[in-house]
């Protein structure tokens, strides 16, 4: 049986920026479009170009995706043709082969928010697509409050869609803009858009969250008929976020109902990426990935109930919907540790660290690690200080140097212009061998700017090791992030430390305290150890 | 038109502990169910008694409430009758008005997991329903993965759960333990177990979220005639979470759909605390509260795109699907660089900031936002920051005091022990009307530990303001989180500090600067001024 194609489009670029809090950089929009395409989304909107500099940066170089990249933007305004609309021409200059312009379908938006009759919107929505499509682009119309128009005003909801179809839009895209609708609603009122004319695979259907239900909104227009969904990763978007394209996914390629049915851009190959997409996105916002997000969240497979866990043990399909391991998640059950184990001489096999299936370390490195998570470190997103944690319990990391003490301060005062000026200063004094090393730094950078208190102490660290000076003289700090995070019962912080050396290697390293100048010292002193002993650096006696 | 009656049952306690990282103490379980008893929930259950000790404790001496007080357990086990299970007496025992046992209904977890004979089972649910209501329970049967179960063997787990309910249970509770079946399934079975002779005034439904459906699935049982709702505060829950009465609640009483045909005991005006007990649940576990919650997130009703904003001046309702106020929440209208002129009008307007349409200043506060924010400045973050901003553009912020230096040291050396100890010390001088005061403070807490050095100077700063020190006693900062970001050619650090006071109000300020102490003590500064403006507290004068 063939199965019908549903088309996914990405809007994370977009209407996920609108998330409060978020701002994407134009290289952050080009890294992100990059993991939509190797996911196998078919289209990605990547804002819109004109209002503002970042997006109109991002379209001036267009990353090169297999994916239909898409301008995003509005019909034309009332009182100008669509060729002298300078809104519009913004959006067709970004050359994208495909765009996407909202327009108004719900009357009452019509005549009070734009003040326009209904009759010059239908205009506008009409000369706007024709306009589209004459420069040979694959328009998409976002029908704008599409649900609550149709509820207010059936009849002016579809001439206006049915204006854009008519024109040649490839997509009608039925919005529930304020998130309100329940998916029963969808259901009907799409089948209604269907039965007025409009086929299905001309239909495509962008929700909301506002009840928590974008996700059963989008498959309720997919049930009726609807063959593009719009969402972001995680959920990102507006108020309460877009329906997620992380949930609907794996939804539509694992579930029987949807799978047997439909067929989309994604590979089971792709969907075991998806962890690793929704946590690179985290990241890039530096934000503390949910736990509780379905399929890719750390608790997703995580069971606590020991009545769970010991079915579990027996079958995984017990308590589990799908298997982990098809979106890249593994499953948590804190009894087993035989699971765990495994797991992690794999990690250690992947790190080239060969340990004997039976090492009666093994035990003593998954405890360590357990504790030390929930003090507050994070070794998922730190690989090298994962590498030495285990090494170390391995007996393989020697005592390159030892670090007596340091200290830092952290002046802020009126310099001779009556300016408010800030310095910080370093001391660090190490034993390399036998030798004492006193080091001093300031954060003054070559421009003269003060670059903080961590500068200072990394400068101080770096500037003579020794024997070990040149090993470590092409290491930079490239990446800095910081988090304040559950230790226990109190807040910490967390520092994660990315380090890049001039082969191009780039590693990261954590550090835990409730004070942030310890917890980067900690991470400071891991890169440099996981970089001497990577170089093969032989210790000084001591 | 009468409406039917939908009854909620509250399992935050029992299955709401079962979240990662979730642990209630018997205090916090009766402050708990204080709130749900206020709200109007129908049933609270507890916990589980005999399970583990908080749990026996809480029954021991139970909260006085309106809603059926109910004790969890499991119908009793194999080749035991129901007066000799221990585990079954250990919830008689608890001597509460209502019991809820759960029990298998899939044929495979009775003979895979329990190790018995179908016919048993049925016989230890029948036995223990009976055993329940002879002693005068109002009993609930939780049909452990009944739609699983139903999908494999219809008969059986038909069979299952009309054994309970011959047997005088009170509620069927169809449970979708794995949490992977679809709405429109949950839809269709719900019907044939109706179909099967049992009313849907008998049924119940549990779900969880790990397709992102839960509160759907829950409707959808709803809308196939069940009535009675399980559900958790916040979906709290094991993996993915609980159907969360937080979203479910604010949609069944406002929605024309559900609020037409049904009541429950959820008031108006107890709905409006819902904001306020959510958040309450959030500080009880320590979490920081979910921005996009549906509802009740600081983000429900935040309209970053500047369209959304103009025509929300016009008329709430074009972009919010309910009043915010409904649910004790706020809308809020963040500054971005996507903002325009109406969001600025707007923001200044909820803020109780008069300022004429044409006032020569509006452009230069946008002008000004724009600047700070390609600087590192995040004002949709920090609402009081941008309040500062504007109102000293306008000239409504009087110099309360004025900072001549300060310095912060952080020192790690060993103790007489040989252990390596941190401890960092804060100098703050200021000038307050002609008064110069000096403060200094460490970083240690009562306990002992150091807090780091943006502790030391919070402390420093808030240890004597002279005439203001009264005002911001009651000051606490509550959250503190910093970003790594791009400040024009320069990597930046970007501190937003969350503070609370006495009155429970929050507010947000943000700062930014390459040392990372003095973007902190930035917004420090900023947190102080708000407070003491907010307050109107006169300033000294210089």
């Amino acid at each position: 049986m063939t199965r019908e194609r549903l088309y996914l489009y990405d809007t994370t670029l977009r209407d996920g920026q609108q998330t409060q809090g978020v701002q994407f950089s134009t290289a952050e929009k080009h890294q992100i479009a990059a993991m939509l395409d190797q996911l196998g989304i078919d289209y990605i909107e990547g804002g819109w170009p004109g209002a503002n500099p970042t997006d109109s940066e991002f379209f001036a170089s267009p990353p090169a995706t297999k994916a239909t990249l898409t301008a995003f933007g509005m019909t034309k305004r009332a009182g100008r043709s669509a060729e002298n609309d300078d809104v519009l021409a913004a959006v067709l200059n970004a050359g994208t082969p495909s765009v996407c312009l909202v327009g108004k379908t719900h009357d009452y938006h019509v005549t009070h928010a734009l003040g326009i009759t209904l009759d010059e919107n239908t205009d506008n929505i009409r000369a706007s697509v024709i306009h589209c499509t004459a420069q040979n682009r694959e328009t998409h119309f976002d029908a704008e409050h599409f649900f609550d128009g149709y509820k207010a005003n059936p009849d002016y909801a579809l001439q206006a869609i049915h204006a854009a179809h008519d024109a040649g839009a490839r997509w009608i895209v039925l919005c529930d803009t304020n998130g309100g609708t329940l998916p029963s609603e969808i259901h009907t009122i799409t089948q209604a858009v269907i039965a007025s004319g409009i086929p299905g695979d001309r239909l495509g259907i962008h929700c909301h969250d506002d009840t928590g239900q974008a996700v059963a909104c989008t498959l309720a227009a997919v049930e009726a008929g609807a063959r593009q969904i719009q969402g972001t990763l995680n959920g990102l978007g507006e108020r309460c976020g877009n329906a997620s394209l992380t949930t609907l996914i794996p939804t539509l390629v694992l579930k029987p109902a949807y799978a047997e049915r439909f067929e989309t851009g994604v590979t089971p190959e792709a969907l075991k990426t998806l962890l690793r997409i929704s946590r690179k996105l985290d990241d890039i916002l530096n934000r503390v990935p949910l736990r509780s997000l379905p399929y890719v969240g750390a608790s997703a497979f995580a069971h606590k109930a020991g009545l769970h866990a010991s079915a579990i043990a027996k079958d995984p399909a017990t308590y589990e919907h799908i298997d982990p391991a098809q979106v890249g998640n593994a499953r948590i059950v804190p009894m087993s540790n035989q699971a765990g184990q495994s797991n992690l001489r794999m990690v250690l096999a992947d790190m080239e660290v060969a340990v004997a299936r039976d090492d009666p370390r093994l035990p003593g490195i998954l405890t360590d690690i357990k504790t030390r998570e929930d003090a507050g470190y994070a070794y998922d997103s730190a690989q090298a200080s994962f590498e030495l944690l285990a090494r170390r319990a391995l007996g393989q990391v020697p005592r390159f140097f030892e670090v007596k003490r340091y200290r830092v301060t952290v002046e802020r005062r009126k310099n001779k212009y009556d300016q408010m000026v800030s310095l910080s200063e370093a001391v660090v004094v190490l034993k390399i061998g036998d030798e004492k090393k006193l080091s001093v730094s300031e954060s003054m950078d070559t421009e003269g700017h003060d670059r903080g208190p961590v500068n200072a102490l990394a400068k101080a660290l770096a500037k003579d090791l020794g024997p070990y000076q040149a090993t470590i003289d092409d290491m930079k700090l490239v990446d800095f992030k910081v988090r304040i995070t559950q230790g226990g019962t109190e807040a910490v912080t967390r520092v994660i430390i990315d380090s890049e050396d001039g082969q191009g290697r780039r590693w990261s390293t954590v550090g835990v305290s409730p004070n942030i100048v310890d917890a980067s010292f900690e991470a400071l002193l891991d890169a440099v150890t996981w970089k001497l002993l990577r170089d093969g650096v032989r210790p000084c006696p001591t």
